[in-house]
């Protein structure tokens, strides 16, 4: 039985990658993709990759009746129509920060008053790893941001091993690349003004931290620099434990937390040159990579985690958290394991 | 029914992507990858895209029995070891240069000294879409060159609607990626000394100019140059034909050899950012864009034809081959449509 | 004596070049920068490489009197101000493309309609290595175009020795950086989507033929692509000539023609790495660097002709023009040797 | 009065940015260039930049006697050869890490058996900004690591101030460009490995942390990763002061030490593209840019320091100390402002 799925905001960079997953998916059938801007326009003439697409773009005003609805469009705009959204579809998976936070106090710490407050406690966060339980059978579900979930997937083995408790001094330190500002983004993001770049762009304040305090219960000292790829987030995570952590010990936790989820590899040292995460090895998937080292010297942890911001931080969790809300094999759809070598992702 | 599959030389670059391709095969399971170096470690440490594959290199003096191998193996090699090759299998598809010339004269006119020539005449070249016919139940497969395959596909439909004969003048300026190099390469190739350049490393005289003229009949002007990206290659083909020629004409070419191939695109012209072919739109994948343009003024075609030179220009099109050539799926575990947006590919 | 010197359009990114040079000059002194967009703006907040400079930019309303004006405005804007410049200074040195051709008849051809048409005879075209000798004196320079100075730079001295008269067959195929298309590039200029291209941008009909073919007399196949860097323009000219020609020849020509031009290099063959011309041997300096090969089996003759599309193609051909104009040292402000190793340049 | 200098290990990339700037400078000349490697091969044959530079190198066995002698050879060289040195020249400097620790506990806790341990006490550690007053007329200078110098330019400041004391938690987490790895890098830094990477190659215990206790007394966590740039190395510094401290404050730290050094740029905050410091605005040069941020939230300070890693990291601090050292004007031979646009720097 095939499963019919829209995207609204379908020619943005993360609607893009919703399409190509939906269109190689085996349970789903993209039945509309809209865009304003490029109404009537065929997908493949904005995402070079789907010319084979037999599909055109169509105004967000019409929307079908569809069995899922994923909503890639900027932070705001789904709050406004987030009525209309569950009306075309029983599952609506939204990829902007609009129900990412549970709380309307919370959500006007970060951001700028919400219009469907309502929605927030019903929303189920997802990252799979973390709210699998609660997908089945949500009505709308808001996939992390990438830098959270980079840095949540980094964390959450320490809480769940009882290694942190909240209490602890935690640097997150974040490295981007482009694709994060978006299909439409301005002249800091020009070719030759981005090349090559470390540029602090959130030197504090990212608004990710909220997602990460609700979620691991731990304020994190958070910087984020724009370095010179197109897709990816690394986050290093140097944490002072209260008590002494050994190699082996990080081992157990990261094992006890992961070795048996499907999008999860852990990367910590041995010889040769891929002995930590990176990016480049998870380009264009739905993995996920973390790695850690103990620093005794300054009795620190250091945690290395990485992913494709537009895939395991968007997209594919996307597409990966309606797997599980709808009773599909987690993995359907997600199983390109990417590509070696490869450029600057 | 599953065929088993083995890889000759897997921790080079090729044989990293015939890896990739074979664990993702619907009919092929992979029985074997060898590498003398890396003997014994695991194909993920190698390739970091492949943790997830349960497989270690095993040295090339052992060859399994398998249903096809592919040979990844540096110019030289394949043709030393082709009897232990053909005993191990029915089927052999070699990467190298070694059996894609069809006689000694000719391999020697380009290469030194060939050691098993008698197997010359035997061998299918093998771009698919220029030898489809002659794969069915051949023992030995020799995949067409990187730049040899885009210039071909570029200019094949030409010849196939008598546009040309192989008396113009054609120059092809050819661009690719450093890993054209291989996974071994030297101090030209470091990062620091390859980044960003625009470099003539073979303004005359590139061996590829004899697959081009074995197979089309045509003496080409060639110069490649070394640009900034990883996985490409892209050829500009300068064509004076004898007579005037319209887009339209074009079109009627390109379509007619074209409109069936199941991994040519034509991409010539329209709106919007991508207009003719580039390497970027098809990274990761077996697809070959072309495109064109007339230059009335200068009496001058223009072709552009762009391949991922690991994949439509070697370890992909070596599958092809191998689907045709077991009577399969052509396209089996070739589905992959790429990535967008994405960096340096 | 020091000369006064200002930059009308000193925000984008030539005008930014020509402020970095004149800073550093020891005869100029900057009087003035002007910027609409950036008016009362210090020039170190938009060129970060001009911190220490102690100036803002100014509205271009109101021009100071100097001894020498550069402007560095989008093609069509200096045609309308041009008699401003004049009354604002007795030497006008103009970027843009407005007053390159000669003729009313010729612009018409390959631009839109030309405002102070009666400038056109009057003004000096700059390539110094082709017009030193009316470059002294004189009012309204300007300055040849990127890619039509690499492509005169490297044919000039085979006209120079009679090796070519403009009947010959020539194909020039450009590689350009993202710097081309100025500090407001659109979409296809953002860092997603221009990372690691090679992308055919003009295949045909390119403006640059006039320029070439007004000052050569030497129709070119013309096409150019974009690959990833930010500065360097490289042309490869695949030359077919009517007799035979030897490297000997060729290494004559260019002798007899560079040897004693202060900026320009040989660079054809050698051992190494550097074997040829290349953009990232010339970023950020004013040299342009020509080299050559035979291919005797095509009877072609390749040359390959690498430049800084700012600086021997813009803002530092201006500089050498405005030296030579006004009498001053040639390589005045401009012996910057560049960077080894450089990245993207 | 013109001094003579020789460069041992000039085939380098340090070795060839010390040619570049001794050979652009006013006070020097270039007597010597040594490479084992490239003996009587021209500088420009290895350094394409230095082609009009008249110098071949000879054997690093016959020593000329010079004014002052820059040794740029791998660690653990200069230790051995450091009388000959002595005996050539009355100022040495040197760029590796032998002397840079001024005790042999030190070096022995962090490197392997020091041979001329007596050397290390009368070695003067060489950032001019840190260690001014102690350089003239001193006879051995090491010129320090390139990521201690980001870090310590980076905290110096609030050391001076009295802001930070030693005692406070900090995490220096450092992105590095490739030519930290040399010219003669391995496999990890070959293009297609190496282009587009954020990978974490020092996690824990780099070297240069006992540069920064050495000089600053303080223990810090560091770590550094590898990303996409050939020069460069940005330090961010993320710091836990025992009291409140405002921007202001910062403001008048930063002030008070570098208002009056040549070489360093405060870029902390303000509008536009380039609010912090980045390497891309220093490429090529040898200033160090400095900014910072509060973060009440976390109690915590952000310091972002930006050098060109063989600049103000290795061949112009070593100048820059040369400078000092023999009474020179302070810059004489490092004003290059650098690039802008630029790509990969």
């Amino acid at each position: 039985m095939t499963l019919s799925a829209a995207v609204v905001g379908g020619s943005g960079f993360t609607g893009g990658e919703l399409l190509r997953l939906l269109a190689g998916h085996p349970e789903f059938e993209v039945a509309q993709a809209t865009s304003r801007q490029y109404d009537r326009k065929t997908v493949g003439s904005v995402h070079p990759n789907l010319r084979e697409l037999d599909l055109r773009f169509s105004s967000p005003e019409d929307l079908d009746s569809v069995d899922v609805l994923f909503a890639a469009t900027p932070h705001g705009v789904s709050m406004e129509h987030i009525d209309t959204f569950q009306d075309a579809a029983d599952t609506v998976v939204d990829l902007s920060a609009d129900f990412r936070l549970q709380s309307e106090e919370q959500y006007d710490e970060w951001y700028d008053g919400h219009v469907a407050a309502e929605y927030l406690e019903k929303s189920v966060y997802a990252l799979p790893e973390l709210t699998r339980d609660e997908l089945p059978g949500a009505d709308l579900i808001a996939a992390g941001g990438c830098n959270a979930t980079a840095t949540i997937l980094g964390l959450k083995p320490l809480f769940d091993a009882g290694i942190m408790n909240g209490d602890e001094q935690v640097v997150v330190d974040v490295k981007v690349g482009s694709s994060e500002g978006g299909a439409s983004a301005g002249k800091a993001s020009s070719h030759a003004e981005r090349s090559g770049v470390v540029r602090p762009y959130a030197p504090t304040g990212h608004r990710h931290e909220a997602e990460i305090e609700q979620f691991l219960g731990l304020s994190v000292s958070f910087t984020v620099h724009a370095v010179d790829m197109v897709r990816g987030a690394s986050a290093t995570c140097h944490v002072f434990p209260s008590s002494p952590v050994t190699k082996g010990d990080l081992w157990g936790a990261y094992r006890e937390s992961y070795e048996d989820e499907p999008f999860m590899r852990m990367v910590a040292g041995g010889g040769g040159v891929y002995r930590y995460p990176e990016p480049k090895a998870v380009a264009g998937t739905n993995y996920g990579e973390v790695g850690f080292e103990v620093d005794p010297a300054n009795k620190r942890l250091v945690v290395f985690s990485a992913i494709d911001n537009m895939m395991k931080g968007s997209a594919g969790q996307a597409v990966h958290a309606a797997n599980v809300a709808l009773g599909l094999d987690e993995t359907a759809g997600l199983e390109f394991s990417g590509l070696h070598p490869v450029g600057t992702p």
